[in-house]
């Protein structure tokens, strides 16, 4: 028994990489694809520049895209899977909550609201259980909820893992960004060419609260957020895929090196979601890594890897990697709508 | 009347660039040119692969390569600049400075050394008097002064008019670093297109001593290491030339990113000296600069340039650039060159 | 005395090596610039998001951006520069022509229309005399004059040398263009980073026929167009600035490789014109040698470097390249805007 | 059953292709590995920096390396495939040829040697008996086979094609070479970021030559070369790996891009051999592939694609793509490796 899904905005860059990762998933089936109007009609090889390197999977080339409305989705579609861009979804993901589905979403719009589960399954896996209170304040049949940033998702595991054993003080991070985090025609190519460039709008302020959100604590009505203090500075560089991050975490107990790695490494991952990868964060030994090119695709891009874990001023400093359209977008919804479907919420 | 320069290891990345900038330097004259046995004997031009999108100085190119001892120097050079690999610079500049020849050296031997001066000519003119304290130790006639390291003195001048107005506490800085840097075979392109690497061998340890000697106090006799915490994490990404920081300073005193900036942006510039510009530290407002291609080669590539000053945790947050082959490189040692000359040490 | 001149479409990446072209240029001055509805009103430094490492000139900064009519140029403006894209220069080109504009247009409508001349002022300056039977033909007192496309460019005048000393028969042509030859947003980073895109859409034919019109015969009422065969096959790499191209050249006479080099190197420039080279065609005997980064810069970016010049099956065989956006587009433009001048014709 | 085999230089980056494709594969087991001097009697994951983006395969990581001498290689290896440096090649592969043993290599020495079979067991699979003719004249028990370069593998299937069908009498071919071609340390990031080189040493002769031996005829006793004339350009550019070609094919018919493209597509792969794939040529209608990273993954990385067919002065112009480490080096070798066997040569 597979589940029917949708995919709202399924021709962008982390559309394409949802029906990658949905084609062969067990649990999943592709049902509908949505996309802007002047693609609504066309089959979804025609309405699609198909910019993955793997072929279109054969039973979606030829699905017909609809457009991104409720009267045109199908009833028996169970999860919409949302990667709008963020305008988009504060429109339109409403409407379709309202018509009873539920959306794991990708989109940025909502990620902070109070009544809104911004959840990474391995991480805070109870907060999605703030979908009731969502349902009781908005009078929705169905429901949204979000993963993270690309960016934040890269960082929030390891954090955890220090948080949960020596508590969480302050974070300074620094990010080397891939161009296909800012979707297909996101970056040119004349600026990023033998260059970086030390600013990516609103992406500070998304590390910095999103963070806080996903390690806050849900007492059953509202989450408290996590009070470290967090200072992020992202810089888009010249590379396809993968963020690497620096991170100076400042603790409150004493932490060596040594220990800062054996939590990470042993953070449990969620065994029972089909997309968990075996061990969640990966530490390498070795000083130069991880790498994004080298390290991105492990466990099919779902896992988080860790390096340089170091002393530093008052705490431990460390790198972090994650594919960031995988692990940091695509795959973190379909992460969420195993969790949906693993708690019964479908 | 110009002072007669050789250069030491002439024929590598930093050399190339040594050449560049002083064949029309008003002040010196290249009048030898070293690198190793096999390219002795040989003209300039067909020791060395020229690797600079302008020509090859003609007075230089028909220049006979001669072997790097004091032997095959002649005696009317003045002031020897040094670019050697750090194990040759380590073996052979005492054997320079024994006979009586000045060097003003980018290699990274003895750049921690308490009696061998460490100096930007802008930030801390005053230790080139450790020359006295090293000729009494070492009973040499000559002297070797030292410029940091590429990525140090990227962050040095801006971290200096914090510490001069605000007192520095803790630094936290990450690096983006060209590829440049590591010279003109350091790093493969299998290696770095399409990824980023997280460490550069000795770097980290470079970026955290170096700073705290240049920042540090002269008394007469020896330097005080200035105190603050630095902890360094350092990248190197694909780009040609030209390195990009993420610097996090707390401050002993308030500071608002406005007060901070103006700090920065009216710290002085050795007017004195030729290859010093004009204004030191270019601030930008546009929070999408510096960026390395955009603003690597202002004024000759010897400005600093910062931007994105905004508030952090306890103090300042913002990035800073320098072009690492000239600023952070030949022109920093031509511009240590010309600070002996000013002071009288020729 | 200099001549006043006006840039349409300014805000463009050829609009602003225009910019930075004419800036210091000792016969032409900058009275006007003009850019697409949204951008009249502000200063050129608002309307351009300045992408080149050398700073907005001050002169230009602050001028008002006018529309691109007739009716917001002064009249005391002699000469246009035109880097439109070619739908807005088809339509707007006639009418500043009609008002009695002489224009130096880069845009690639009308390029091989019979009565405008297309010219790369060392090669067919003759060709300049079609502004007669273009006036008379359309009525008007002003003129349009065309250089060829960035990729045509760079091939015709070794092409000519070879023509006029040995006769052409066939070229068969690759090229390895860079991305600023579509614009400042013409190719995405996740394009072609660590790619390459055999397609631009519309060059090979402009190269075909391009240099058939350009390498024809002016018989005082029309062009008659060369007839050799020519085959090109365009690419798109990671490069910023500079088009490389493999020519196989077939030959009427036979033709050595030495041969071929001497009528390439011996060429002549055009003397009395302010951009010329003093070398027009520079030969380089290094196998590896031209390369984009390396040599596309070389005489302001105004000369046509060729290497590799080797026997082949029926003639000679070579590389060649130019700096796109300079000789390619505003050099050329600004080059035949001299030859304008000096013909006469302003 | 499978078959033991050894891998000649499994250190560098062919060598690491090899064992990546040859751990799953269901015929052969690798059994020993070599390496130079310096690296023998380190386990595999000491002695390789693996610069795979999959990790290294358990069973090789632990594996002993041993020197390249007969010596050191157990006897019950059946098959060795060979990735030396050329000058290593030529110095040792005839000592274990000597010694009985079987080599499929990928080195380039020996390539046109009249009694070497050069063969791509989809184009010329009877070369192959030319082990014969080699017994006979060396006195050897072993042999030694070749795969071709990879720049002529990615052009000869379709040239065979079009040679079949058509005839074929001239080509002319510009290649856009990925950065692996070279080795792991052969094109440093300063030669080829923003770059491109328009000379790779010994590549054309070896497209002009190899490709004329592979389209040759087998007599039974020697391979009679094909006489059409060959003409190479070789460019390297920043692209990671895939060499992408424009190939200008005249021909003895006449023949129209329509048929050309149905002759490609219907030249037969080698259905018994596991590593040949279902479609040799793929060819594709969009006239802006095939691309280096979108297809060169295709089929494992063993499928060659072909794009942009069109009409050009004799014949046919064509684009066409492999992966040139896979298709071009290891696959090549392994697919001989299946030859061999499947003939019966083991």
């Amino acid at each position: 028994m597979t589940t029917n899904v949708g995919i709202l905005g399924a021709t962008g860059a982390v559309g394409q990489r949802l029906i990658q990762l949905l084609d062969p998933h067990p649990q999943f089936e592709i049902a509908a694809v949505t996309a802007s109007e002047d693609s609504a009609g066309k089959t979804y090889r025609e309405a699609a520049k198909w910019r993955i390197d793997t072929p279109i999977p054969q039973s979606v080339a030829d699905l017909e895209v609809r457009q991104t409305d409720p009267t045109y989705v199908p009833n028996d579609v169970d999860l919409l899977f949302s990667s709008l861009p963020s305008g988009v979804g504060e429109a339109v993901e409403p409407k379709f909550a309202e018509e009873g589905y539920v959306l794991s979403s990708n989109s940025s719009n909502f990620r902070t609201d109070p009544d809104v589960p911004l959840t990474i399954p391995e991480v805070n896996p109870e907060h999605l259980d703030l979908i009731e209170v969502q349902r009781d304040e908005r009078g929705w049949d169905g429901a949204i909820i979000k993963n993270p940033n690309c960016s934040t998702i890269t960082m929030v595991p390891p954090l955890a893992a220090l948080d949960d054993a020596f508590g969480l003080e302050r974070v300074d991070v620094s990010t080397l960004q891939a161009v296909s985090g800012a979707g297909y025609s996101g970056v040119t190519s004349m600026e990023i060419i033998d260059n970086a460039i030390p600013h990516i709008g609103g992406e500070e302020e998304k590390m910095e609260t999103e963070s806080k959100k996903l390690l806050g604590e849900f007492d059953g009505a509202q989450v408290r957020w996590n009070n470290f203090a967090a200072a992020a500075s992202c810089n888009r560089i010249p590379t396809l895929d993968g963020h690497l991050e620096n991170v100076w975490a400042d603790t409150s107990a004493d932490v060596t090196p040594e220990e800062a790695a054996e939590a990470m490494a042993s953070y449990p991952s969620a065994d029972d979601l089909y997309s968990s990868p075996e061990q969640l964060i990966r530490v390498f030994e070795e000083p130069d890594r991880p790498q994004p090119r080298l390290d991105r695709n492990r466990d099919n891009g779902m896992a988080i890897a860790v390096g340089g874990v170091q002393e530093t001023t008052n705490g431990v400093q460390f790198n972090c990697l994650a594919h960031n359209t995988l692990r940091g977008a695509a795959g973190a919804s379909i992460l969420n709508g195993e969790l949906l479907l693993e708690e019964g919420h479908l």
